[in-house]
């Protein structure tokens, strides 16, 4: 990857273009003659950011720019992701499209999430794809209940839940039983995780409602969340977590002709060999 | 039910009321002093129409008067339905309160199924739950291809399909592995049944879409077309099934405090024993 | 396809081979100097059968047989299928071996169904994949209570039931939430399809197992029974189907070294692109 | 439930009958005149192994005597468990019946799991339900490889994997999709908790066959083991598990009478309000 790395920043010093690089990011080789710059600070100071990797690399950078309105665009290493759609051998083409307002915009809803501790701290994340929570402990389960717009919803017991953008709905939820959503509706999709009750089933609700989770009181229960992946804290019985849709969102580039569903029947191998039974 | 069904004729005829009843309705006992009304008609000559049974009658119910605007009162026997949310004990204050316009008026939207014959002819229905294309032949799969706005989905191996509202997604959807929607959002969800390739799961899409099904070439293949239950049509290799949200509405008559996640809860037997695994 | 048969025939024409052809079967082009039999007569007459096709090929000569004890080869026509394991290029490699006796015989179970209607008359048939009871009337679900050697299971809502073997795990169950099972393994699975109940799921029994399903009293409910596909009759209300493994079984013929998960693998496109979510 | 204790207490000192308490058994209030012994050497001094709780408790105490052949009752504090079957109404009663032998003994297969560390040790544990090895870390996938009897079965990517008992089959495992398995059967099941490939469906192997799963390198992977939901230990990239059934089974006994599908009907809410779709 280091290769394709330093082609593109070759590229881009030639059409004198800056180039600065996340502090964070790590590279399997050597990367040259760029600018390291703090997490918390490249979203100020850049007009685009580039992933290069897969869809784990693009939720890292949009977790960087959320806050700051840049728009993404992300290559992938060989094969398409959800979210990385532009292949290696189209790479140079697409990043001097996207530098000359020639892709397509593509404007995505994040959540917000909040934790509210019981000793009356909060934390506050964005998430593209979900907002999880999960037990740590291994061998036990977790009792949580949720609410919509304040009203009850059901007591759940199980792995945890997943309060997912569209978006995200195929990421992990789908791996949760959780339906196939196309990205621009407006909803949050609910998915409980290995649900103790074979009827929790995943439900898909306005984007306009307030997702509320509380975990419930039982001995040896810890739990942690996370947006995207990036932990946002662990959350004890009795501590409660809200999410809703952001009022930022991020603005995913795309080549001419992106077609969803062209990307589902690659992603999810549909169609192949499907005569017989 | 018969008594029920006199009681409440006793009711309305007292409070001078007309009744008409469908002419095809079917009671356990006898019913005395109706108007019998061919269903051709009765949606123009009624101001509100009363179904007593299963969330089946219902859908019966909506189907006559889907074209007229006219709200809709389920009474069930004995436990809650989705769409029949009063109990018999309720039946006359409800029905009271619904003449009296202080019930709760819960607008749903309709699907409008269209099925273009090989020989140029079409058929048109409406659905509140869902349209459903199946298979009639045991022992057999379908072929078929879908597509959203014009774009092409997939081509899918299975038992059918099924175009759903959001209102649709607790019947038979729920039990093709579907997602529980929120019944106001204005989405569609299109869900194949007993699909063979595991990967080809239900997908939410916009209300203002517009579905197409296609069903391929293949020997000895047929299958038939119903809208919330009710046959459309047979459908042949070739032909093409097209189903969008209906200009058409139905109004749902609730009692005060109507909670959709209560009944969700005692339908789905949500919370009850769920401590230990 | 007819010229890899004609190329069979005459491989085994070479060979003074005697080739007998059931009366029944479709070539997609002349197929020259064979002798033709009836379906009924064929099994008797045969030392080796041979399919070209895709499963259901091979699950209608497995019918033409299963009461013969006449070991199965089943050619794939381009790539490869539960059953039909050899491809079209090792055909006539696979086929010498089969004579000479040096594939590996593999026994499979077949299943024994037997449909006891209201006026007294019986239908039997033998399945190597399943036997479903399905209803036949779309728009409707079939009530239907279960027995396992003569106890009480459940009393089912939905589409129907599949009572499979092990070899007919990986098909049409497979679509209905049933478990892959070893094929040689000796149990059933009962799999109910589009159960009204979430948790009416999959139960895999011992193979020594009775199973009874009865279709309960209910206006306009059709159903019909299959085995491996073929119509075994219609059954009614009150009437009843029994199941349960045969004393037949059926020898699928394997090259060497023939692998079990490398078929599920290559069939259900295991362990591609898996790494990032 | 300190009450029904004593009752038990009491009612058995009258009968003559020395009662153990295992040294980290937790009772709500104060529990009167028991010799305390520590974990590990109660198996060895007792003639029956009496659990009051949920199927949580009945699998510690089942823990507690797995080495030892020591015969289990389990009595559960107000509604049906799948292991602990006795109400509590019927606790007296039974006991009596457990000490004269008069209750079904149900033998059940426990796991033997050995966890093979990179440091050339090893650890053992025994399972009555199921091994699980899950990912300790949110936000992350494992990725892991499945042999059985030394063949490859599949590379997983997920939140893990359970290798389950029969018996457990109702377990954890029915959350994760698996399939409902009579208890008597000799079989294990394998079932991917959360898997990314969604046609990674569970495995029904024989309970002869020896699962082997390995841990593949990936960063910040950090996994866990249980058994039973008991920590058997952590296991990084390029650590082995191993399950097999074990040379020790566990004894249950049930009241007369005993029928597996009634507790199944009523633990999972079977054939409730199942005739209207």
């Amino acid at each position: 990857m280091a290769e394709s790395v330093n082609a593109l920043l070759y590229h881009l010093q030639e059409r004198k273009i800056q180039v600065l690089v996340s502090g964070e990011a790590v590279f399997a080789g050597e990367v040259r003659n760029v600018e390291r710059v703090p997490e918390s600070e490249i979203g100020k100071r850049i007009d685009l950011i580039i992933a290069i990797g897969g869809d784990g690399t693009l939720l890292y950078a949009a977790g960087l720019v959320a806050r700051d309105g840049v728009p993404l665009l992300g290559i992938n290493r060989g094969r398409l992701g959800f979210l990385t759609d532009v292949l290696p051998q189209d790479m140079i083409t697409s990043v001097d499209h996207a530098i000359e307002g020639r892709l397509e915009a593509d404007r995505r809803p994040l959540l917000s999430a909040t934790l509210y501790k019981a000793n009356g701290t909060t934390s506050e994340g964005l998430a593209l794809n979900d907002v999880v929570l999960q037990k740590l402990t291994t061998g036990r389960m977790l009792d949580f209940e949720t609410r919509v717009n304040g009203r009850y919803v059901n007591t759940h017991a199980g792995d945890g839940i997943i309060v997912s953008s569209a978006t995200g709905s195929t990421a992990y939820t789908l791996s949760c039983g959780g339906p196939i959503v196309e990205p621009q509706l407006d909803v949050i999709v609910m998915a409980p995780i290995c649900p103790h009750t074979l009827s929790d089933r995943p439900i898909v609700i306005s984007g306009r409602s307030v997702v509320e989770v509380e975990l419930l009181e039982y001995p040896e229960t810890r739990a942690e969340l996370t947006c995207d992946g990036r932990v946002l804290g662990c959350i004890e019985a009795g501590e409660r977590l809200q999410v809703k849709v952001a009022k930022e969102s991020i603005t995913l580039l795309h080549p001419p002709g992106h077609d969803y569903y062209k990307l589902l029947r690659s992603k999810l191998h549909w169609g192949r060999g499907s005569v017989e039974r």
